[in-house]
């Protein structure tokens, strides 16, 4: 692809310029310790956005930032129509790591620099766009930059949630920063040919499989129940037998059991969409004791697959089971509200131009399902997505993540050349 | 029985009449709502003591408070020699009964107001003990008034603890209420033939059986681990696949379930001497998520039975266990500090005498085990001891325990027909 070969040593050189601007943005959004801490529409995630509309300048592109802050990076002379965008987030999770999401916003106005030092024409656009408040843990809720920028909701419609740090409502951090914070949607789908999220994978498959690069297959949807309830009888735990026991404890561990069993079945039959967790097990502070039979556990419950049909059987089988152990063991379960998400197909066509980049470019390369990113805002809106994930260390969302600037340059490659081949498609 | 004929008509007066003793101590020890609080050497337990020793000087029987505040209660009359003791204790719980410990200590006294009223010559002097201090919640120790009175601990033994409501010492609690806490035992088990205690059964089995008495086989020990850990690893939910998980809820609720499967077993096998419970279980709350693969689980473990090779086998299932989960599920546990006590052994002697006079009056009687009583500290000493337990209503430890006064008056009767026995025995 000759494209690309113009390109490659301008993408080097823009790589380690861009590897050097993530750095110093965590260096700058480490405090407090340990870790890195962007809150959302935060002055630390402005500080993010602004050291990447000065680095967009100094290589010659424009930045536009929108109603609600995230930063539209364009170069001047691309040609009219649908663009082939990239990118992802600027905020971090508290105590969190410096890449989850920052890397892939960064990547994605670094191939922009590099095709604008490169001189390359291309058939469409090119669009990177850096977003804000793609994490939950501040407002309660996720994605909120991309979801008012698609027009998913407006923000009297997301409602003026509370930050969990400084206890401020939305509208009032996006006017401290100078956004107004428009009603309406600022960027149309219909203007999009395609969207690609370069992400760290969050976990430990590329790792264990000495794969530098994952291309996702789809993206999970869950079922989730945040704040399930067991309630049995509190009892004497030397006078009351077993026969007369309503254990909570023992009745939510079974459920926890039965549905990892579920799982371990699925993945013999070769599934490997599926994941369940039980993060959160709690009898009461104030009324457990050794000596005492539990009378209640607090739980959440969190399931997801990439396909519709799994999630729904394994929704039923928690109910089934849920009914199974109540008759046993005496207890009632109140699952509490239902919350989560529909699994969200990604685009075959861009999965196969990132196939096709990895496999050129000599990067060993794992299709995989993932979690939850802006991209899926996107494909939500019938626009093509792809999410290629970078192998990174330990994990995400805590302070020992990790990632080498090896991977992440084998990363912003195989995004650069994609994303010319969506570029000059026909 | 000739002795219990005579004496029947007084004991069922005095019955009657310690019914009501038992109801107006409880009335007096109801604040503050709900149920019944005696805090161990507190101007509540004082006011319980006080009432006990006016319904017996009233009734011409001498009292005569010990260093330690328990009442010891005789027949001026009486011969010398080996006594036939009886008792229990007059302290509750936060917020418990009015009838676990008080009714027996009264029932006690009424037998020997009742062999005073009748006259009755004995070969052997009867003796009731009322006793301080057995319920563990107000010093995080059991049985002190018993332990001190019988020499298994002198005060600076059992060291200055707090009490949990009032902050102040266990030294300085004695002596506000008068008692000197002298340093060595006030009552010598050489001097006792026997003791017997009564107490309510505080589980369901004898309402189950529909018998209004329980005679105890023995009392059970226990292994306990009151604040063990298991440390996993937290991770990405939804990221993180179930081969790299090392999820520390599903370790403790696999234990747990073991245990509970281990203990099924035994009961298939006609064992009815065990008991098991994980009363507390609970992620961190300021680490746990539903969105995160839980990295720790802090848990009670509580094992008992009476016989000590069923307990040490469980003991060692348990710990079989733990290497077991851990090697599987890639967890560390670290079960911490163990407590326990061993099974305490009842006479067979006082056991067949008590089954004769249940037998005797027409009352059904349930062989059983127990859980620990005062009576253990007199066995531990090498006195002969018995405990019959009292059909009652909706456990123990908590403001709905319940007893009728039918099954009080036949835990009387057959108390006091037991007593006689031994009395009266060569």
């Amino acid at each position: 692809m000759d494209a690309f070969a113009t390109l490659r040593p301008h993408l080097d050189r823009c790589g380690a310029d861009a590897w050097a601007l993530v750095a110093s943005i965590g260096n700058r959004t480490a405090a407090p310790p340990p870790g890195i801490t962007r809150p959302t529409y935060s002055a630390a995630e402005e500080l993010a956005a602004e050291a990447v509309i000065a680095f967009a300048r100094e290589r010659r592109l424009v930045v536009n930032p929108d109603a609600f802050g995230n930063l539209h990076v364009t170069r001047p002379g691309d040609p009219a129509g649908r663009a082939v965008a990239s990118g992802s987030h600027l905020d971090s999770v508290p105590n969190g790591g410096n890449y989850d999401g920052l890397a892939g916003a960064v990547a994605a106005v670094t191939v922009l620099a590099a095709a604008e030092a490169a001189g390359l024409r291309l058939r469409r656009p090119l669009l990177a766009i850096a977003m804000r408040g793609e994490e939950s843990p501040w407002f309660g809720t996720a994605y909120i930059g991309s979801r008012l920028m698609l027009g998913h909701s407006t923000l009297p419609e997301i409602g003026d949630l509370r930050r969990a740090d400084s206890g401020r409502g939305l509208a009032d951090h996006l006017r401290a920063l100078g956004y107004p914070g428009a009603p309406g949607a600022v960027l149309d789908p219909a203007d999009l040919d395609c969207f690609l999220e370069l992400h760290i994978e969050q976990g430990p498959l590329l790792e264990a499989a000495d794969a530098p690069l994952g291309i996702a297959s789809a993206i999970r949807g869950n079922v989730r129940f945040p704040s399930a309830r067991c309630r049995g009888v509190y009892g004497h735990s030397a006078a009351l037998p077993r026969s007369h026991r309503q254990d909570a404890v023992l009745a939510v561990a079974e459920l926890a059991l039965a549905l990892d069993t579920y799982w371990a079945g699925l993945i013999g039959r070769g599934d490997d969409s599926f994941v369940a967790t039980v993060g959160k097990f709690f009898t009461d502070p104030s009324q457990h004791a050794m000596t005492k039979v539990a009378g209640e556990v607090g739980f959440s419950l969190n399931v997801g697959s990439t396909t519709p049909d799994v999630l729904a059987a394994a929704r039923a089988f928690i109910l089934d089971e849920v009914a199974r152990i109540s008759a046993k063991r005496g207890v009632v379960f109140d699952l509490g509200p239902e919350v989560g998400t529909a699994p969200v197909a990604l685009s075959a066509r861009l999965i196969g131009m990132a196939e096709d980049s990895a496999s050129a470019l000599g990067i060993p390369a794992l299709r995989m399902p993932t979690v939850g990113h802006d991209a899926a805002m996107f494909a939500l809106k019938g626009v093509e997505a792809s999410v290629l994930l970078m192998r990174n260390q330990n994990g995400s969302h805590n302070p020992d993540e990790s990632m080498t600037e090896e991977d992440f340059l084998s990363g912003v490659r195989v995004l650069a050349r994609t994303m010319l081949l969506a570029a000059d498609a026909g």
